[in-house]
């Protein structure tokens, strides 16, 4: 037996105590929460190793800020395990139920899905995150973080693992896959029957490698090429200020714009405030002909490969369209589904604008920047579904379900 | 461009034109009904084609039932779509929706999945059933009937295309592959971006292929290996018409039983009236030792096989059991997650038994034939999942939509 083998039925096993384990899981959540806190200063001397690793390696600064943690993120990581425990228990809801007219009764019920799988890349407060609201919808799970934030993980699952002993709970709930080569994600990848699904989280890479290649069923997350649209009705300034937090806020995140298509009758006027915003934060623009005829030379040429980038960092590609067909047409080509906004003061056009695209998050008026577990009120998100199958946009305690249908009778038959 | 790329773009603009048209759908639904009513002769006319040459190739007993129509089927047919056509609309509807503290008003909205393709055997009706379906959530269907049944699906599809175009609407939102050859199918599962999920109806061969094979995403249905725990608390001539029932209403479905479980206190009571019950139907038994201690050599001896066989015929796996406790390990280790029963007459047992199984549905005191869209009252059901992602147990136009998050502010940034 390999050592995920070995960790898969130990997660299983777990997983059946966890479904009967009722309010002990809460109890769990706080004491995990606590743990955090109180390891925080092992949790930021082994975020340092990984740091200093990282610098040696010559990461980008974007990533670097991602793999970052201070007193502040292990804070807000304990807050965020807090969160998930006050929500409500997803776990022996009755989601609906009825008597047929023959006296059966159908009750939907929701239920853990069992072992969850979780492929990510440098965040290490994914490990947080993750296993709370694993254990919140009584499932076990097996979490393989990147190498770049091994001694974090390591140290945020320790803690963890920790607080479940101190209640009673099998620890196995929450492992942590130790070697974080290619070999152990591809491994889970085969390991069905022991894991029920598996979610990636992290550049677009990781995901479709593992959409590709996995034999276990996926959740299909992250990667985020959003736009905004600024319609001609559209409120300059507002325009202005939506673009500059949707892009500038935390550019290495998914639920950040990569392009803005402005509508011809407003370039003119938005196109400078724009920019001007932008400037403050030192954005490249990467623009159209008619972008750059307007802004002047200062703005790259954007090329056909711009429109599908995911740049995750201070650039931002520009397009001038001729109406808002064009721009859906734009989105409709180039969108990942994750998060799509519109600015305008035309009733009309956010009505069609938010029935015509087809993302996990349609905006009107607002940055792109909420889609997001904890801003939708979940405590917190394993990950943003850009698939349209079981979950879509954040997904927090609830997504990680299934549900079974219990049928009570007197002796009925067909 | 292969034919069935054409079909599946094809299908993706129909899926564009679908999700906008809103009480068409229902007006086409009630078409579609009329027009398989209408073309009644023509269908029975092309099954008795699929028929002669099924006997020919020899099919069996069990499978010729499934492929062969009457009157009274062709009429159920259309009774199907038209109670598909009467259930409330899924699209559009307003799961949940709140405001968050900063203003912006989260809505969460169901919308259609899009291209949805059906790989299924013998069945004629799953054409009906699944293009009302598809239709009613939204969705264009590519439908890959067996070869077994080509001129019935044919002469189904041609009625309700006919149905479309009298109500103006695209008639390619409902496509029958004209070629059921292995290679057809295997094309559709690497068509990924044209169809959005591949659900597959038939036997366990056929949907073992399509889950281990496709890039498409799959929802699992079907392949039932199903029990009857018969508890010693349980009233025997309940539980003698249950199984009865179970076995013998139509043993060619996946929501048959296949093996029932005998607590040890009350085999000796209930084994003689189980099989005096099932010799009326001529089931065949295969028992276990203690079963064939106490009906004696009649009794074919049960090999470890025939606890994970699906019969489909009138044939019947017995055990006797120990206790619930073995009766909950035999089923954890051969239940395909389908339908499972208990009978007892013990609160306790009830309560822990439904909590305990992992299965779709779970009975007590009743037969698993329930488990069905029309019995669910869901109007038809398209297939029976047998996976916890996105949909589990019969499967209507509910769970063929997905949803979207619709965000409205007046310039919210974070």
């Amino acid at each position: 037996m390999t050592v995920l083998e070995e960790m898969g039925k130990k997660a299983k096993h777990a997983a059946r105590e966890l479904a009967a384990a009722g309010r002990l899981r809460e109890k769990a959540l706080f004491a995990m929460a606590r743990a955090v806190e109180h390891e925080v200063d092992a949790i930021l001397a082994a975020n340092r190793l990984d740091l200093r690793q990282a610098e040696k390696d010559g990461m980008s600064a974007p990533l670097m800020d991602r793999l970052a943690l201070s007193d502040t993120r292990v804070r807000a990581m304990a807050e965020g395990i807090r969160s998930v425990a006050a929500q409500a228990d997803p776990v022996g809801q009755v989601v609906s139920g009825f008597v047929r007219p023959n006296g059966l009764k159908i009750e939907k019920i929701r239920v853990p899905i069992g072992v969850i799988g979780m492929i990510y890349e440098a965040r290490p407060n994914v490990t947080a995150d993750a296993a709370a609201l694993c254990l919140k919808a009584g499932n076990a799970v097996i979490l393989r973080g990147g190498r770049e934030a091994i001694h974090s993980n390591e140290a945020i699952a320790q803690a963890m693992r920790g607080a479940l002993e101190s209640c009673k709970m099998n620890p196995d709930c929450i492992q942590l896959v130790r070697d974080p080569s290619r070999e152990s994600a591809v491994e889970m990848m085969q390991l069905t029957g022991l894991i029920d699904v598996l979610i990636p989280r992290g550049g677009r890479g990781l995901i479709r490698s593992v959409v590709e290649n996995s034999r276990v069923p996926v959740i299909q997350t992250g990667a985020g090429n959003c736009h905004v649209y600024v319609d001609d009705s559209a409120d300059v300034a507002m325009a202005a200020k939506i673009i500059c937090n949707a892009k500038t806020s935390r550019p290495s995140v998914c639920n950040a714009i990569e392009t803005i298509l402005v509508h011809r009758g407003i370039a003119e006027r938005a196109l400078p405030a724009i920019q001007a915003a932008l400037d403050q934060k030192n954005v490249e623009l990467r623009g159209c002909e008619r972008t750059r005829a307007i802004l002047g030379d200062r703005v790259v040429p954007a090329t056909e490969d711009d429109w599908g980038r995911e740049y995750l960092d201070y650039i931002l590609a520009v397009r001038v369209v001729d109406d808002m067909d064009e721009a859906l047409r734009h989105i409709a080509r180039y969108s990942t589904g994750h998060s799509e906004a519109i600015v305008t003061s035309s009733y009309e056009n956010a009505r069609r604008f938010t029935t015509a695209v087809d993302a996990a998050a349609v905006y009107v008026n607002a940055s792109t920047r909420f889609t997001d577990g904890g801003e939708f009120g979940l405590g917190a998100e394993i990950g943003i579904s850009t698939q349209k199958l079981h979950a879509r946009g954040p997904m927090g305690a609830f997504e990680l379900t299934s549900y079974k249908f219990i049928v009570t009778g007197s002796g009925q038959i067909r």
